[in-house]
């Protein structure tokens, strides 16, 4: 056991001393002129204070939430909780710090050569890379170190807490079990705060900033005059940046302890004969063997993702170190291929050498597969260089009305493929390992997240980058190299993206499958249950009356948590429009009342618009997240732990259609506008590229508001489910 | 028997020859000015062109489909789905041919006052009303007289046919639920392809007719030198009335035969514990009550909406007999209520004085106040007497991108309250007479369904009437008469649209339950399951290799399903988005080729438009209306029943929620622009109202086309599974 959780710990902390290094090489480099350094100075202030203030909601709520953890159970969850939500709100700072931090340089590097601006983005972005990684796997090994005696095979039981010394107030968990899940609900509320919040802030500082800068003004995009630029420079950074590294390092944790719940509950659970046949499939002969072998499997997640963080790293130093001065594009490719590869490679060596079946290790490839194959797809639906973008683009000369329809009904067919990919490597992984082989999959598909983060993270800063350019008037070749650099990052950009949403169905089906494992074994004080998920839901289904009918409450369950999402979605795009529509107000009334702003003589009011925008995104947040917090908490006290199954597998189903479709329509709209600003169909100003603004804006909160939102939606819900399972009655408080 | 029989015939006789007094009353009025004949004469050609066209594709996919049901089955299954296709088409032509009467009769009455004008309008819907109830109801007497054997208790049982005399290849059924069964198909069928064909033709030439009119040459909706502005007012009978009504048709017979289909299996299964419970729920003491009674409960449905055509017919003749001049909106509204109300005494009395259990009586009555409820809902949030459509007006002041994205959020709102007020009915019709009891809650939902129908009719009878008084250039007053008559519809056909959603969800709920009674009966020659729907597919989850592992593949199925609506959605709007493109640019070529159009000194080519809008409908309905038939059999023949079960309710699901976000979303940002219009937000020709019509038009498919679409696919394809599930294996055919 030693051996095995020194490994993980060993490269986690590597990953960080080398996010450490890339950091210290960022800001060693020159900021530029002094215009450079004020603007910069904006954005960082502007983040940080953003940051800041939204982490003071999160701390209350933790406290709040841990407190709550701590009454039910035990002080041991409370402590993971608090733990995985602090490493979450941590990597969001570092990644943002390091981002801010390199926009400046990337534009003063550009002003040099291309391959110098890339170099200092990409270090950026492999400093939230590693972050991401490394804390969240540190996290888990403190954990496991920390509360060792209850991942011990000997410890391992069903135990019982009397609430308030009330024997009917009993509740059953895992304790280990119960532990990793708290950590992982840390992680994933602060997420899905940095996402809500981040993602309106973004999205409302652009759309105002467009509607009134390009429409009204008629000025570029990132001119100084526009007092909302900075505030949309400052949305790269809260939303792009730092709800990207919350977003995947909750995603990373949820993959990696469904696994481990679950290997908790076959364990307790090993007597019991179907529990027993994935005793097989993980590659034991017997109970016996499994005894003998539990560290291998326990730590097993941990170890395996710690193989893909080597990988990442090796690929980011290709990258970082290439010499290459063209082709980058390639490059980035290469090293985004290399770090699949080596992550499969580590996870052969560790199948190999283990006692475990090598069938895990074709679930991880299973996922590295599936992950690049969505991501492939939602480049295709997206990507001007392909048919459906290029043909929304022309829809774009019928005006606006056209223009929209047509991006929506696009994002509405690209759920065509991935759905089909995704149901297939289910079955596949399935048939490879039942449901903990579902739960693999999805660890595959995020094992090598710090190479993801890295090359998502650094679009955000080529993007702020080319608006420190134009905005401190810098020749336009330095522009032109900062949007090269911007582009040629969007193709692994989208493959990044179809991670995160694979990812999120798979992750989601893995916490919900162990979601029914522990509350239907919990339930009982006995094993876990002989049929899981739907089948020990529906078990209870019948129409006669003398076996408890609860069928109709998990169709009710179904019917009720697909809902959720449509929701959730429409208070994040009402966040957003109404945000902006204060925010354009603001901008209105600063041209009209100061024309010196548009002459030039004078500065805009920065700050007032950032701290509109702030607002916005602080106030707007709460909702959603309690939404996302209470629904399965007041669904589950209501009707019981099998109709919240039926809930949970609603929400999934619902969000994950949802979230394909919005971030495919949004993503669309935004390269069709591109497509026609570089000439096609009229080009710039032409009709068609007035209907395609409009369509972008439309766009705009649907793919980086509501889209990834929703991928922590339902992994928030069902973690939500997994911690406070056992507080749940089996049936509906009134049957 | 002879008796229940009987009451049902009469009615529907009785039903139909008031539709026919009714069209004669139309028909004797006067049609007006020669200049307005010749414009119905125009709507009259194209729309009947459009409905033989259509009705030719029809009727050779029927050839087929009914060929393979003859070859599978028997000829008896085929007869009875060409009585539903047949009864379909004939509902359709009816309505339209009345409604193409009453148009230009409703503008000449509207001359004289605006009471005239109403009754003619309504009677003009009233004929559709009554010929859809009236028509559904005989050709299931019908059907029943024909084939009576077939229900009679003696030959109820699960017989097994060999195809081609291979005695492997051997399907399953009851011989009178597949003759049923068909029966809805056929109308199913049907009315998709009303639909789809329909809402393609009439919103692509709404779209195009307003995007050059109004958007580009600044003319008045109906300007008759628009020369799509025929093909406009033919779209309004072939969607929203012949569509319309195709629909209701196959709502209300699909929620009859799921209630018939699954007392037949009870019949059959009589004997098996779980099935001998709902038999107390019927209200029979034990089995032998049930077989002296048995005709009492396979007769009820028919019975049941016999009396809900009676309450409809003295609800109508309250309506057009009222003496009122004034306050009609509150005369529509008593007449809904009214026939509500006496449907309900007619139920009560029917299930008093008859051996069935009073729970049926609740259970229609829980429909009826369910349909309600949600169509008042749909008015909350559509209408622009309340806040939500105020609002959407409001933001539309921020421009068309805000507008757009404000309507969408409404729409993904909007889903709340229905889905919560469904998932009740649901939970307490199951508690009053588990699944058997939410199918006669569907079926009290439609029961009044010729009221409905008749409003919902005369609101698209009178929009014409508006067309032909603008064309005509009758004087404003006339105009403004039928624009009241417009708009007083607008309440009640709120409601009939809720009806038409929660039915769907209804309907389609029971259609899957006896699906899976029938898929997993008759596979094993056996007696119907113990665990319905859910419960059958998952009783065989398990993590273990000894049992069959379905439940990989009842979690792709879900997924797979709630991907079909979204795909299907896709292609219904881009039909009308390119057929509209089409006809944009000949609309164009017609007023730059020939000035004189524009100066009224010559008339547009209208009948070139006409032939694109149908051809587009035509072209267009083919593929959406294959993926309905085609998946849940491609997918059945591969993956098996118990995936089956979970694709549709995956699709159930889903397509629930697009509907009610679809036309939400599309009514308000409809009733948004109107409510501008009055005068609010700087009314006509304002920032606010450019960005409204943008809305409108974006939202124009998405209410008229996709929304109610979906509530027919999901119909269709569970009843398409309920004919076909005996062909499919149990389990994966690789398994």
């Amino acid at each position: 056991m030693i051996l095995l959780i020194t490994i993980p710990a060993v490269i986690s902390v590597l990953a960080l001393l080398s996010a450490f290094a890339f950091n210290r090489s960022v800001v060693r480099k020159a900021q530029g002129t002094d215009r450079m350094k004020e603007i910069q100075g904006y954005i960082r202030s502007g983040a940080f204070t953003f940051m800041v203030s939204e982490a003071k909601v999160m701390l209350i709520t933790m406290a709040v939430i841990g407190a709550v953890l701590w009454i039910l159970f035990y002080w041991e969850i409370a402590v993971a909780f608090w733990i995985g939500a602090l490493l979450s709100l941590a990597a969001g700072f570092i990644g943002m710090n390091a981002a801010t931090h390199a926009n400046a340089r990337t534009t003063h590097a550009a002003r040099k050569s291309f391959k110098d601006a890339l170099n200092v983005a990409f270090s950026g972005g492999s400093v939230m890379g590693l972050s991401v990684a490394g804390l969240a796997l540190i996290g888990l090994v403190i954990v496991v170190v920390l509360f060792k005696k209850w991942f011990e095979p000997s410890t391992l039981h069903i135990e019982t807490r009397y609430l308030f010394g009330v024997q009917a107030l009993g509740v059953n968990f895992i304790r280990g079990a119960l532990i990793v899940s708290a950590y992982s609900m840390g992680a994933s509320l602060v997420a899905l705060f940095d996402r809500v919040g981040g993602g309106i802030y973004t999205k409302a500082a652009d759309m105002a900033a467009d509607m009134v800068g390009k429409v009204e003004m008629h000025i570029e995009e990132d001119d100084p005059r526009n007092p909302a630029t900075i505030a949309d420079n400052v949305g790269d950074n809260v939303g792009d940046v730092g709800g990207l590294g919350a977003d995947l390092l909750e995603s990373f944790i949820g993959a990696i302890i469904s696994v481990m719940v679950m290997v908790m509950y076959i364990y307790v659970g090993r007597a019991n004969a179907p529990l027993a046949g994935l005793i097989n499939q993980l590659g034991f002969a017997d109970t016996a063997s499994l005894d003998a072998g539990y560290w291998w499997v326990a730590l097993a997640p941990l170890v395996i993702v710690a193989g893909g963080i080597v990988a990442s790293m090796l690929a980011i130093f290709y990258i970082r170190f290439s010499k290459r001065q063209e082709g980058m594009q390639s490059v980035l490719m290469n090293g985004t291929r290399l770090a699949a590869v080596l992550t499969a490679v580590t996870t052969f060596l560790f199948c190999f050498f283990s006692p475990l079946s090598l069938n895990i290790f074709w679930e991880v490839i299973l996922g590295l597969i599936a992950g690049v194959g969505i991501g492939t797809f939602s480049e295709y639906y997206t990507s001007s260089r392909f048919r459906p973008t290029r043909e929304l683009a022309k829809m774009n000369q019928s005006g606006p009305a056209v223009g929209v329809t047509e991006g929506l009904a696009l994002g509405m067919m690209s759920t065509f493929l991935p759905v089909i990919l995704i149901a297939a490597a289910i079955l596949v992984s399935y048939q490879l390992g039942g449901l903990i082989g579902v739960a693999f999959t999805a660890m595959g598909m995020l094992s090598f997240v710090a190479m993801t983060v890295a090359v998502d993270t650094y679009g955000p800063i080529a993007d702020n980058a080319g608006g420190i350019a134009t905005m401190s008037k810098l020749p336009p070749d330095v522009r032109e190299r900062t949007d090269t650099l911007d582009s040629i990052g969007n193709t692994t950009a989208a493959i990044g993206k179809g991670f995160a949403i694979g990812s999120a169905a798979f992750a989601a089906l893995g916490l919900i499958a162990a979601f029914m494992w522990s509350a239907i074994g919990s339930a009982d004080m006995v094993m876990p249950p002989q049929l899981p998920i739907v089948g020990q839901i529906a078990a209870q289904f019948s129409p006669s009356g003398s076996i408890i009918e609860v069928g109709a409450f998990v169709i009710a369950g179904l019917m009720l948590g697909a809902m959720v999402p449509y929701v959730f979605s429409a208070l994040l795009i009402r966040g957003v429009s109404r945000t902006s529509n204060i925010l354009v107000q603001e901008i209105r009334r600063q041209f009209s009342e100061n024309p010196k702003i548009m002459s030039g003589e004078e500065m805009a009011d920065y700050n007032r618009c950032i701290t509109i925008t702030a607002h916005g995104g602080l106030s707007k947040m709460f909702l959603p997240a309690m939404i996302a917090v209470l629904t399965p908490i007041v669904f589950g006290l209501i009707f019981g732990r099998y109709a919240l199954g039926g809930f949970l597998i609603g929400a999934l189903l619902s969000a994950i259609q949802l979230a394909i479709f919005c971030a495919n329509s949004g993503g669309a709209m935004d390269n069709a506008k591109k497509f026609i600003e570089e000439g096609n169909f009229g080009g710039k100003n032409s009709e068609a590229h007035g209907a395609a603004v409009t369509g972008d804006t439309v766009g705009d909160p649907l793919k980086d508001t509501v889209g990834p939102s929703l991928d922590i939606l339902i992994k928030l819900m069902s973690v939500i489910a997994l911690v406070f399972a056992s507080l749940f009655p089996l049936y509906p408080i009134f049957m």
